[in-house]
């Protein structure tokens, strides 16, 4: 049995700033929260897009007792929030999926007036993954934890 | 001005059971809660699929009272929850979008195991909307209300 991915990376992001994939690449560590660890999603074709990992392996909200729920939707929004304060979208979409993945964790999307498919949800527009430099993705980190104090 | 849809939605079904919709069609209430209505989503090609509308008008959770936002989203667990009894689907996926209709409002989609695009967000399948019978509709509204208590 192999470990749930989720489980390795809240583990190693509680002490480290980067988690190494196995299948290539690595996830940056923005904050960690009380019940949640945040990282910077590896597409950023929408600027700021940030998942909010649960600590605990659970795979449904209903399925964490109510004070650690609480605080995991606590966490959520107040990531939410900074994104909202660091880069001011239009929109902010908040999706709570684990179809691959079963262990809970939020995909916080901000969405921009230049948004090329601005009324339908994110996954009706393909394009390719928006990547940022290096310098960059330090800025947009950086602006997350200022506003998450 | 026209009013916010959901608004208007909201204070219809705090006195009946069903709102008509001016493009047509109607909304079915399920159950009033805290600070949400409930309504069985139009589209049941995922059986069970409801909507979680806040009471209050506002465009993002950051932008409710906290306790109210906690009431919020306590409520919309309890709707999962009660989905998750009656149809024990696979896995949940939970939605708060609003990009075309910009008042709160969750999508609670149970996915089953014979979903037809298991691992990817239910945008990525287009399909034929889900309709129901009367009889049976009204057997997925009793299921929900019954777990719901």
């Amino acid at each position: 049995m192999s470990e749930c991915v989720f489980c390795g990376v809240v583990r190693e992001l509680q002490k480290a700033e980067t988690y190494r994939r196995p299948s290539g690449g690595a996830y940056r560590k923005i904050s960690a929260l009380p019940a949640s660890v945040v990282i910077l999603g590896h597409d950023q074709f929408y600027r700021g897009y940030s998942v909010v990992i649960a600590k605990s392996h659970a795979t449904e909200l209903y399925h964490l007792p109510d004070a650690e729920r609480r605080q995991y939707l606590d966490d959520m929004v107040r990531v939410a929030r900074a994104l909202d304060q660091a880069f001011r979208p239009r929109k902010m979409n908040y999706e709570c999926l684990g179809n691959t993945v079963a262990h809970l964790h939020w995909h916080l999307f901000p969405r921009y007036a230049d948004d090329p498919n601005p009324m339908r949800p994110i996954w009706e527009h393909a394009h390719a993954p928006g990547a940022l430099s290096d310098a960059d993705r330090e800025a947009v980190i950086g602006a997350i934890r200022k506003q998450l104090g």
